[in-house]
């Protein structure tokens, strides 16, 4: 069976978890948070020397990292991975953008905001300066989502997982959804399709604890 | 001909340009600088929403923007985006690790010290932070490349131009490559294949100046 390192509240961990709930593949969860420091343990750095979660151990031993080549790999061959090279591009270029212009503002500011063990005052001034570039990230989404059913074509994508998963959660870092109606439209969308799972809602099989 | 939305020292645009290098593509390309305003400007959000660069725009019209899917759509179908279904996870494992691991802790610190216009205390406090994180992404590569050629499988792919642009320069942003002979071989390894051209060697057919 397939194996997850990542704790239930990130939405980096979660796009890995929906998308194996949507393709109805089984797992057992390993319980990693990085509120307890535990990704950056040397234990934890054998499995992803970044230290980071999730990381993803396939029935032959391989270990893989980064939620976006994970979402690749077990989409590769599915509806969620398309096969023209125009659309696989356009996938990525939302994935990358995600990671680069959206989770730093958005998800980072819901970790210090609601997650964060304690914060000092450089990362007050960090919230204050990440807050526009993260409002910007999300007049993007809307832009495409104004005229678009999905981000990329017309079917759902990897893509569309990479951004709904800290999109849907904006509010606890401080970021209203309001007058984004094609934001909305979308995520109501998307949780209404099959498989759908919620963020803090248990998919795996099992849950074993972490020990360094 | 194909056309390039960047500035000659940007690592980003950096990739693009040595990829098409190396494949033999002829490009103009529209000077656009961040340290001038550009990017943020609404005459070139019309072309890329998120105001960075770089953006490129195909013969057709089709214009794509994101360093990394940019990479994998002109890499798909050569020998630099593998066949493999795993390999092709790893290689983007390395690029997610760059744009969120590397590139925002090496890449910035060489912005903010060597270019950016002016730096106040925020700044400063920022480039101390991310010091320890950037050395940490050089030893994860360290790890790798001492004992292995290429980032992934035994031939170069576009992770490797990914991780190259801005670790090539990393003694700009502070970050020293001493004591890490694994990286230094595989510059030199990199920079001995046809078609390589430097940061700063132009190599456009065609430059024009950006008009806002």
């Amino acid at each position: 069976m397939l194996t997850l390192w990542g704790n239930l509240d990130s939405g980096n961990v979660y796009k890995v978890r929906l998308l194996w709930s949507w393709l109805g593949l089984a797992h057992r969860r390993v319980d990693v948070a990085q509120t307890r420091g535990e990704p950056s343990t040397a234990a934890f750095r054998v499995l992803n020397p970044i230290g980071k979660v999730p990381a993803v151990q396939l029935e032959d031993g391989r270990l893989l990292a980064e939620s976006g080549a994970i979402l690749q790999f077990f989409a590769n061959g599915t509806r969620y991975w398309p096969d023209a090279a125009w659309d696989q591009a356009e996938v990525l270029r939302w994935m990358f953008f995600e990671q680069y212009s959206h989770e730093p503002y958005i998800a980072v500011n819901r970790y210090l905001l609601a997650y964060a063990p304690s914060r000092d005052a450089f990362d007050d001034e960090r919230v204050r300066r990440n807050h526009p570039r993260g409002v910007q990230a999300l007049a993007v989404m809307e832009e495409r989502l104004g005229r678009a059913r999905w981000l990329v074509g017309d079917a759902p994508t990897i893509a569309d997982i990479a951004l709904y998963a800290y999109t849907h959660v904006a509010a606890e870092g401080g970021f209203s959804l309001d007058g984004m109606p094609g934001i909305a439209r979308w995520m109501a969308r998307l949780e209404a399709l099959p498989g759908h799972i919620g963020l803090l809602q248990e998919s795996a099989v099992e849950v074993v604890g972490f020990s360094a």
